[in-house]
């Protein structure tokens, strides 16, 4: 099975959560990890898959609310969930590591805690500090704060390494790739 | 149809956050509101179901996320959604108004931010400073922070004066009572 | 908890689906079980609720697939799933017992196999013989036929009582009343 | 975005359909389209998978029911629903063509069922005259039944073929490959 890196973020984003999107499709594909979004042709998600199809061979998978949303052109496979924000709780559960790519958005924010819920391991890229308090109080050492998408590729790296070794006592049959 | 209250919690609580459940859902049941929350028999959804049935001919309806959940004993009509932490979002978006009763646990901020995403009004009881500031930059005018069950009832009569009044430009047709 | 029963049948429905639901919702309501449909304002839906409704203090869940449907006036309480016919599982789960009222529209063949893999008991009303040879197959000792709604009614009946005895073997938390 | 072809059948499979699945998931991956199922360890799903894995480059995607399940080795990527049975409609909703390979399953009937309610097209691989009988009349012109995995892929070229022709008046923005 392959790696799956959940990349989130708002649809209407900062320039800089798109830049910082961008730079991190394309690097998660350089490392040949499938990406995961949330599909539609907006803001992180759209960014998102444009870097990472820039890389050949690369993976990008769209997780869609609705039949009714556009999907971004960059996306390989499209997963039609018609199911409306509830979808948000497919895209962590899929993914081995999210990445949030701003927080301005309520629907990445209910990622983040969704994500948590479930245990995964967050990466916030370009939070703000209200943001990072907020987080790290109530999801601890699961969360991780950077400010540049080749810092949240170091942490994940370094998360890889980790499982690499706990291999043999993973209780997930599917967690693990 | 019925106006229904949403009771979103942690199902490990403060002390605090279960007295005001408590007393919020014997409110709510007093106003022949119906009460929804997550069903479970812990934390501030067994409590809100506990206040409620204190009412005769009060009615509690219970979102569980899955058939292994134990149903608190004081929820009239289960629903068994059988999604996990995706049913969070049909538990907003079959309240007309959400009391958020707590918030130190991720299943309950994911509650919050999916009613923002869907234009709901949310109502903060208890929140710390920082919860607070998070969630009125996140959420602005949909935002509302109390600190007793009293004033979270306050707050939802002052909403429904305002959708009585308004009633006729009413655009979605399940929103309304 | 309250007993609920599911009524499923088509939008575009037959005249005599569409009486026989309006019977069976009568008959539900009277013996003061709790009716669950999908909640829309068409067909055997519509017509179970109308008929609830004729029944003092009768209490009718509608389980609506999106925000963009309109209920039946003959609805109290409606949960809003946003996600479409997988609102059918929901439906199916949380009631303990389907009657399907016509078996024309492939919704309601859908909630009806979803039934059976939940091991739900599921009653034919007003089946054809290729209909009813086709979920006998299938669904085996789970499949009753009937082709009234008093008959309908008296398949439940047998099967409360069995519960009842039965009660101390109950394996799952929240199907017993 | 790549064409997607889902392949649904039950997990307790005849041995035909074992057969079937393996073919069948073999000539998919041959056209390069990607092969879409319930991504389970078991009966069609696995037997599926395997077939599509000889091929180099093939692509597999798992929609799985829950954290619980495990996944086929022969799965690529993994999607996790957490929502049941309810996955079965994204399955449906993210294929453009369905493929039933075995209808022994209330599973896979209720797949077939959602497959039709969405305007999908179905093709039933191996059904025995009443389940042809009883889909044919459900689903009318959406249904085709064949007894071999070659003449499954058929019908999927002829559909291809005439979705190419008709390319500009494409509706929905997803459904197009």
């Amino acid at each position: 099975m392959r790696y799956v890196v959940g990349v989130m973020g708002p649809a209407k984003a900062r320039k800089k959560d798109i830049e910082n999107a961008r730079v991190l499709g394309e690097l998660i594909a350089r490392r040949e990890w499938v990406l995961l979004t949330g599909g539609r042709d907006v803001g992180v998600m759209h960014a998102a898959n444009q870097g990472a199809k820039k890389v050949a061979r690369s993976l990008t998978v769209g997780l869609l609310p609705s039949t009714r949303d556009r999907v971004s052109k960059y996306v390989d496979v499209a997963i039609i969930t018609e199911m409306g924000s509830a979808r948000n709780n497919i895209c962590v559960l899929s993914s081995q590591v999210i990445v949030a790519c701003g927080l301005g958005g309520s629907g990445t924010v209910s990622e983040v805690a969704l994500a948590l819920k479930a245990g995964k391991e967050v990466i916030l890229l370009g939070a703000t500090p209200v943001e990072e308090k907020f987080f790290k109080k109530l999801g601890r050492s699961l969360v991780s704060s950077v400010q540049t998408a080749e810092d949240a590729i170091n942490v994940i790296l370094k998360r890889f390494e980790q499982d690499d070794a706990h291999d043999l006592q993973a209780a997930q049959p599917w967690g693990r790739f």
